[in-house]
């Protein structure tokens, strides 16, 4: 693990980091309390797509976890995207974009930056083997919900404007039925990108004995402010 | 309106009142604030089956609307329910009683009383012709979901438990494509008596732009504590 410069402010403590994995190599941002001792929970925050591990309203996020809860919150940048998007792909078309993530084998290697990056952090004195979360949306469910189905260590979830697969068999409805943990849901009831009904199998796929939907009104990218404040309670009751 | 002794504790005044609608005596609880002036805005409360005017769930949460908030709230007994209820019908079988709700009757004249109550408290200087706003699950949408259908006077509601009939045409189905205010949906996710596939259709057919869904998991009465407090903050921030 790598670091790079650590910055405090109003008693938050950022720092960037890299983490190898499978010869990949991951680059993400710590968020920690300033006085923070070991066993601090953790939450693990997903992007969305076309997002990357610095956007402002999870970097807000982040600290608002740090300063409100006390929980420390890591971002990675997922394939393709952030720091790791390669030199001209600003120039591919949505189709040559969209075959990059065909296959499980995107989701895959996103699971295990994200499990390589959990190892990394938590060998760290001021997050130790702490209680451990896990918030991410569309593109953040899309990779976020197979990791919360492979990895134990992952005590609560909030996920959601992400369905099942139109048609054949899905990969996250399988994966959904592997999820046992706490899950705050969101949905967007006017969802231009996902089908209500695809976004609604995939929440009635989850298994965890309790899960809870919030459906709003708007398009996919129109979550309600309040829900901000909604899943940073749901994750830090769960953590505390 | 015929009123019973007025009592204040902490800041919250409370009193019993009786309306006149149609020949039916309607007996209610009004809370406002010590020190209202006109305009208050209202919160019209109904309870649930089984349920009375003055349950404790009730009572705190219209105590919370006036202390917090500064919104006066309002309860009446439903029909067959609290001071309504007829001697000797505790001997009833479930089938009996149930009998006694078939048809629009009920639903109709409930609605009435519930105008007549709003008619009433809207004449007392201390309400006066303010926002108002309407809160009740279970048998409280049962009625209450017609009664924000047909009372433009009503400008957001807190609804849910309550499903659309099964197999023929649905008077609440009806009723929701009537209803346009804003609304936050409560639904249990194994809810005993609500069929799931029920109250998600009722959901889907309520007409307002602004329609939330919150689903918890448990049974028809397991209704989360935080959910109280998101209610309340629907309502207040509409009607504030």
């Amino acid at each position: 693990m790598e670091w790079g410069d650590s910055v405090t402010n109003k008693s938050v403590t950022e720092r960037d980091f890299t983490v190898s994995c499978n010869g990949r190599s991951v680059p993400g941002v710590l968020w920690t309390p300033e006085a923070a001792d070991s066993s601090t929970p953790l939450v693990l925050i997903g992007h969305g797509g076309s997002g990357h591990k610095r956007e402002d309203h999870l970097v807000g996020l982040a600290r608002r976890f740090v300063r409100h809860n006390g929980i420390a919150a890591a971002t990675i940048d997922g394939p393709v995207h952030g720091d790791r998007k390669p030199e001209g792909i600003d120039d591919e078309s949505i189709e040559e974009r969209r075959r990059r993530f065909i296959g499980e084998r995107v989701t895959d290697s996103m699971v295990e930056d994200w499990k390589a990056t959990l190892d990394a952090l938590q060998k760290l004195p001021e997050i130790g083997v702490g209680r451990v979360g896990y918030w991410g949306l569309s593109m953040g469910t899309m990779f976020g919900l197979p990791l919360v189905a492979a990895e134990p260590r992952i005590e609560v979830a909030v996920l959601g404007l992400m369905g099942t697969g139109v048609g054949k068999s899905s990969r996250l409805a399988d994966d959904a039925a592997e999820v046992r943990c706490p899950v705050l849901f969101l949905q967007q009831w006017d969802d231009e990108l996902i089908p209500r009904n695809a976004s609604s199998k995939l929440f009635g796929a989850i298994a965890s004995e309790d899960k809870r939907l919030h459906a709003n009104p708007g398009l996919h990218s129109a979550i309600p402010r309040e829900e901000f404040h909604n899943t940073q309670a749901f994750l830090a009751k769960h953590l505390g």
